[in-house]
């Protein structure tokens, strides 16, 4: 029965709930902010499934427990849980602790709104607006579109969808089979995955291929350099190719910033043969958008301004948080909400008391939509485009560091110089070295990462990932993003791998 | 240069990093925490665009700013944003501040880190598991499988991708060209959206079917009854009809609690249809599954063990927070990842040093994936299935509560008796009153919510949504959901929309 009583929960009493949230804030404070952040403490405390079970108690019971025990709940999450913002945390494109994004997301939960319309959250549209566009003028658009998408891999889908629409409106209405075979284009290196992603990554084209219906056959491999840096006169080959089965090219996507290699795409050329056959440009900058902050280093993405569309993730080199996935847009005929868009206007209201264009939930498929623009802007705002660009300024010179260091070290070997602030490179354990002409040399380095992996991993000491690829056995791929990084960390890694592999 | 001394932000000073922490979430506490759950503070400060772009000065510039700025920008967005947690915040489906839902999502955003890989999320995958076990056995399954996604929209375009490949695998490859026409079928009910939403919401089924290739046409839409319930003797109709159009029927999507009137469709007899036809049955119970907790209610939803998908979103009725939405699978046959994975193992290593099985990144399309489970792992601990249960139970008992009140009032009409917490009901001011039977009666009533709606907004006293209907001018929906709402809060609603509309 209802009464003028809440229930017995912390429920409408805000001095219970402040007590519990003042406490759990204290154990975020002292075991994430301080220890997680800590050189001297462990990166993870690795525990074998089965164990973790038990430790954790996870079981969902009829019964609620006391604070107290919520209390150390929420120590054992935090004691278990790998420390992504640890400075020997290496093993993805994300990592460390932005404390103005935390700030931002801290809000942003507490707040806990839908970014669908003017009337819940009229801040948040307004400021998605003018962070989007900024990162479309670091493009180089002075119009244009976009929105915020769960994840790259939706906005790759986003792009996609848009660029079908955009040549065949009907496809919304009726569908794939109404439309001729479409085909669309992406480098080999696009697709590779690194194994510590299970494959999800950049696959994420085929894998959009496939959720949108098109189906992975329409997703037309184009070679890569041995920089990982698709050709362009095999792209030209490839629509050839699509052209002459039949097929109707549509859209190539271009990577700037790949997983394993951090290889940018040479854009101006690619942008030619778009222009040439008439096909929508997408850019996968999910990973290497960030480097547009940075006058130094922007070439890279060299004729981005000439893409239809570009996904890029400032949760990974700047910081922000999971997740902050800009999907920008060149387009200004509002092809977003005509594509998206339930089309029913004639079923909505507009007799709402406010200018309903504001209202941006029609321009997504999804349809209650996390707020994800606050903790870029806060950031944005406390340390200025100018402290964006140093840090991936210091991103690019601490990776040119690890390199001249990795180079004085018998044992180490790069993949190859990066341009990026991804640096590939083998470590070659005693056993091997001067070994590279015995005929098992492959397979047994093949054999190495993983081992140190797990020495690392159940020592808590660091975490890299590592991955095969093409023909070249497993490598670690060493990520420098966390922007509390120092030539200390970089020599640790150093150090560490030789420490752990001696015996090898 | 990179030396090695970390920027001159806050990185790599946790001192500074924890003093800036402390300074906003003492902001939030009061601001949010206590301000914005009290319910003599206002709900909303109401701004025009343009004045508000002014006040927040949201141009993001080349030079950072000082903490004291930093802070009272976050005191501005606060301030400005609209308080969903507030007692008389009634205008979505979800509201309310959970404060151990708010201590998770801390906890979540303080670890950021990614659902894909037991490596680097081995608290969370388990976590994940077992939430969804949980879920899984209020919907009547012992064993299954699921995900959480981002919103309940992407939810329903998962179940349909699942179902079309599943009785297609080909499509994957191949795509919906090789496939004949498919039909898929929901209620002209779950097609309303309300206005409130500008018309994303429950247009998630068909948004879905275009965004997937499928096309909107192949969406057939079934009656429903007075009460918005689907009718399945025109389901059967609109299947025959759909194969005597030679198409495919292969899935009936079925709602369990409507956005406006919160039907729950008869799943038994929806489930024989399905099951006579051998069609795949989805459930959208993001709104309603959440009255699975509560024995006195859950028989609204009595014959969803038969479906083979559930949608169900903690984040609406359980307060569990934005989002928190549960795709559920029956199927043990590892149908996720076959129809979601990049179907390459023979890509990946399985040279890692654990079970690879707990890799869950590729049972899904997107790459990294927020955490979306300790919110409700914890707040389940801390409240334990009774605490939500009550919740539920309570929600119900104080819709009862305002129908009633609301019946000896004059002035105010039911649209019809709710079976769910969303109460319809039309405010006839007085100048309307006993003149039912003039011509213009309808489209004088209709003008009346959106002008009460612009007086609480620009009052800031309450936010409740209303739309049109069918045939029916605009009614207010109001919405129970907030766990921390009283007996006082319906009197409330009533006397303001009372005192609001005396001059009408």
């Amino acid at each position: 029965m209802a009464d003028s009583q809440p229930l017995l929960s912390l429920d409408g009493d805000p001095v219970a709930a402040e007590a519990l949230l003042q406490d759990v804030f204290r154990i975020v404070v002292d075991e994430v902010i301080r220890k997680g952040t800590n050189a001297s403490e462990k990166v993870c405390e690795w525990k074998e499934p089965e164990e973790l079970k038990q430790l954790l108690d996870l079981e969902l019971r009829h019964e609620g427990e006391s604070q107290e025990q919520i209390l150390e709940r929420c120590r054992a999450v935090i004691r278990y849980s790998v420390k992504t913002c640890h400075p020997r945390f290496f093993n993805q494109l994300f990592s460390g602790l932005d404390p103005h994004s935390l700030a931002g997301r801290i809000v942003t939960e507490s707040l806990n709104t839908s970014q669908y319309t003017y009337e819940i959250a009229p801040v948040f549209v307004l400021m998605e607006e003018e962070v989007l566009k900024k990162l479309r003028a670091l493009v180089g658009w002075s119009s244009g579109d976009g929105v915020f998408c769960p994840g790259g891999s939706i906005s790759n889908m986003y792009a996609v969808n848009l660029a079908r629409y955009q040549r065949y409106p009907d496809c919304k209405q009726r569908g794939l089979r109404a439309l001729p075979p479409l085909a669309l284009f992406t480098s080999k290196e696009a697709d590779v995955p690194p194994s510590d992603q299970r494959g999800c990554c950049h696959y994420s084209i085929k894998k959009g291929a496939a959720f949108l219906g098109l189906g992975t056959d329409s997703v037309r491999m184009v070679k890569a350099d041995e920089r990982g840096k698709m050709i362009p006169e095999d792209l030209e080959r490839q629509i050839s190719l699509a052209k002459a089965e039949g097929a109707v090219p549509f859209l190539v996507s271009a990577t700037s910033g790949t997983t394993v290699l951090g290889a940018f795409d040479p854009l101006e050329a690619i942008a030619d043969v778009c222009q040439h056959h008439g096909l929508w440009l997408h850019v996968d900058a999910a990973w290497g958008g960030s480097v547009l902050l940075s006058q130094t280093h922007r070439h890279l993405l060299a004729g981005i301004q000439r893409a239809d569309s570009v996904a890029w993730n400032p949760h990974k080199l700047l910081s922000a948080g999971l997740q902050c996935s800009a999907l920008l847009l060149r387009d200004t005929s509002n092809l977003l909400k005509r594509c998206h868009g339930s089309q029913a206007s004639y079923l909505f209201q507009q007799d709402k008391f406010y200018d309903v264009a504001l209202d941006t939930g029609d321009k997504v498929v999804q349809c209650g939509r996390r707020v994800d623009c606050l903790k870029l802007w806060l950031m944005w705002k406390a340390q200025g485009g100018q402290g964006l660009e140093r840090r991936v300024d210091q991103a690019f010179a601490l990776a040119r560091y690890l390199v001249e260091e990795l180079k004085k070290r018998e044992g180490f070997e790069l993949v190859m110089e990066p341009e990026f602030v991804n640096v590939c490179f083998w470590f070659v354990p005693p056993s091997l070295r001067g070994r590279k002409e015995d005929p098992d040399y492959s397979e047994r380095l093949s054999k190495v990462a993983p081992i140190l992996k797990e020495r690392m991993v159940r020592k808590g000491s660091m975490m890299i990932g590592y991955q095969p690829h093409g023909t070249l056995s497993n490598f670690f791929r060493m990520v420098v993003a966390n922007p509390a990084l120092t030539r200390a960390d970089m020599d640790f890694l150093l150090n560490e791998l030789e420490w752990l592999g001696q015996d090898l």
